[in-house]
């Protein structure tokens, strides 16, 4: 990439030398510890783990006595177990969707409100966004953080934001070209919608002065990134966050888009073997796991992710210090076995988007196939593709299933799809769909 | 009602004397002035008027002086004629649905925002509402600003704020009760739609924490409030505003609940006849027509809201000096001319409300019979009356159908229906169908 600028919010605390990084991780885990100690949920479990002060905590190494949390903890201390202030301070509460069984749910004060959003316009100050943008936030508004949490950075950083959210794509083009939108914020299958949309509505890409995306919520690889730059003509910008952690921004890109740099001085990340929970090898695939150190309401210590990702050790280029981390490889609990054999749903993705001629959908199925698993790949192909010769759709499938034979060892069947034919959702993207009975 | 304090945001603003207001309305008018010469829309127009300089407004008598606003021309100012700053000082957009036609469209700088939400924490300290609260707002979220502009008023109050959004009525009922909400933001008719709710799931009123409610986005009529009222339980706060004066908050209720403040220091109110544009007398009703002073990116200059209301003369006893407006008779556009006779849907909701057996919903039809216009009005009634002997069920029908007649003159077609019959919608309900040929 062509020499470019790298902008900060906060260049002091985003360079900072390691020893400074770990004493600030040090001192506010220490905070965390205190806050925990308020809880009715942690209390008694510090205390078993020794920890019954925060002075415990003399150095980092000390992150090893504390004990895991883990979702279902959070179900367990629903609705108030994990709250450490008196609940008039405070002024936000977040939800996962909740519409089966107990929701997880976040606090927040004001403080921790005000620090969520100025992590997020930092994460959005890395990306190259200034106060000249325009906003668009395509993510839904609401419980759900992915909305209200990145409208608030980009609102700190002082872009004019549009507060779109989910849906209504003819509104969301119509505005898109009357604002004109620079920046959007969506899920990579809704840019994908976008993108199709774009065409069918008749507009041209001179009517639009979008030039960059911020994609979150959904776990996508590299080439369906590369495949929205292109066919956009923008640059998209991975984003990692949950609602646990404040929602969106707990990792983001610089500018290098070559890994996300997680913000160590209000996270602390690990990466760990997912059965032994003792660290993997720097550079190595393990389960992230995260401390929050930014939310006096709501402390969460050692958070299992369950996403399983990688440090990237290399310094990068932007001169940041905080560590990048490695696109998601999937999820401990996402992993099919198929006969035997462990299979990513994003390896499968990975092959068919580098494939010339395969379409924005795609869908996995799995099922028994007499006492043997059975791996179904449905996949979209392009319009141009789809106008083509059998014979050259045939060796598209021919090409596809010996590529995913190779990668997985298993023999997928293949069936090609008109364009269009997958539904296509419009939040989070569900492309896997295991029929096998359960034991 | 009991002897109750009285609790002030801003108290020696909301108290201040008459020719204080009137001074302060002339500087801000100035202002606005000043902001609407930046613009393309209004800088012809107000020149045209001899108004060439915020200076030529030298006291509230020369309100007269300015041309009047329209929806109309805010849709022919989109997207950027009535912008008056440049574009990277906005932070804030807000629309109409724009699904049908040309949106109208807001902006705010992030001075006008802190202005709205201190406007709206003012509203919500009037009706009693504290940091200690927690309040659901059940507005939906995202460009409607019923949903971010009361979000960000409730948050600046201090309470804790659960942005549940529209929809979902068992997701709401249980994080009512499991967080101790005690103040909900809804439309009159999902407040009754929740109430049945909380029956039908087998909540008891014992699980809800429940004090107060603010309602709006919809016209309803004073036996709605006080049936929502007795059945919750609770106190319901009438709140007043559109997204083209920043949403709710033009004028809320004090703890008396008898008229609306409009909040003088931050809107000029004037109600005038809508044929002849000029004052009605003091106490009558007319158009209420609007001047917002609290808005540097976008002035809005005598806006005609169509809705029709009067100023109550009396003061009020909480002490504030902001005149109140009373609840809205209807909008000049949707009085309904029925063989020639004017009539209001608010006029019919009163005679239903306030008729025992009569239910949650209702519909209005207007159709034609031959040369005629026929008039019908669908009626839900209660559980119980439909329990009822069907002599019991005619005589409601004919008792309805006579208070009608005598009030507006008409004789109606009424139907009786069973209850939950009628469709319920979450946001505005449609409770007119005019199926009459247009000419």
């Amino acid at each position: 990439m062509a020499e470019r600028s790298v902008p900060f919010r906060d260049k002091a605390i985003e360079t900072a030398p390691r020893p400074e990084i770990e004493k600030i991780q040090t001192a506010a885990l220490r905070t965390q510890i205190a806050q925990a100690l308020k809880t009715p949920f942690y209390r008694p479990r510090l205390e078993e783990a020794g920890l019954s002060s925060p002075d415990e905590i003399r150095s980092l190494a000390d992150l090893s006595r504390i004990p895991f949390t883990s979702k279902g903890d959070l179900r367990e201390a629903y609705p108030f177990g994990l709250l450490a202030v008196p609940k008039d301070q405070v002024v936000r509460v977040h939800a996962s969707s909740g519409t089966t069984g107990t929701p997880t749910v976040i606090y927040l004060t004001q403080k921790d409100l005000d620090l969520a959003s100025d992590t997020m316009a930092r994460c959005l100050t890395a990306a190259g966004a200034t106060s000249g943008d325009v906003v668009q936030n395509m993510m839904t508004y609401g419980l759900f953080t992915g909305g209200l949490c990145f409208h608030y950075g980009a609102e700190l950083l002082g872009a004019m934001v549009i507060p779109t959210s989910a849906g209504n794509t003819l509104r969301q083009l119509k505005f898109m070209k009357d604002f004109g939108t620079t920046m959007v914020h969506a899920t990579p299958s809704y840019l994908l919608h976008l993108h199709q949309a774009i065409a069918d509505e008749g507009y041209s890409r001179g009517d639009l002065r979008l030039r960059m995306a911020v994609t979150g919520a959904e776990p996508h690889s590299e080439e369906l990134r590369l495949k929205i730059q292109d066919k956009l003509g923008i640059e998209v910008y991975n984003c990692y966050g949950m609602s646990e952690m404040n929602g969106p921004g707990v990792a983001f890109e610089c500018v290098h888009r070559a890994g996300m740099h997680v913000w160590e001085d209000r996270y602390i990340a690990e990466i760990l073997d997912p059965d032994t929970l003792l660290p993997v090898p720097e550079g190595e695939i393990g389960e992230l796991v995260l401390t929050i150190l930014c939310r006096d309401a709501m402390p969460l210590l050692r958070y299992r992710t369950r996403d399983l990702t990688r440090f990237i050790p290399e310094p990068c280029a932007c001169g940041r210090t905080h560590r990048r981390i490695a696109r998601f490889t999937g999820r401990t609990d996402d992993m099919l076995i198929i006969n035997g054999v462990n299979v990513f749903p994003s390896q499968i993705e990975e092959v068919l988007l580098r494939t010339k001629g395969v379409g924005a959908n795609y869908f996995i199925i799995v099922d028994k196939d007499g006492v043997l698993d059975k791996l179904t790949v449905q996949v979209e192909i392009t319009p141009e593709m789809f106008a083509d010769d059998s014979r050259v759709i045939n060796a598209l499938r021919e090409r596809l299933k010996s590529e995913l034979q190779a990668l997985i060892t298993i023999n997928p069947v293949l069936e090609i799809k008109q364009p269009g034919s997958l539904p296509v959702s419009e939040g989070k993207a569900k492309r896997v769909s295991d029929l096998r009975p359960k034991e």
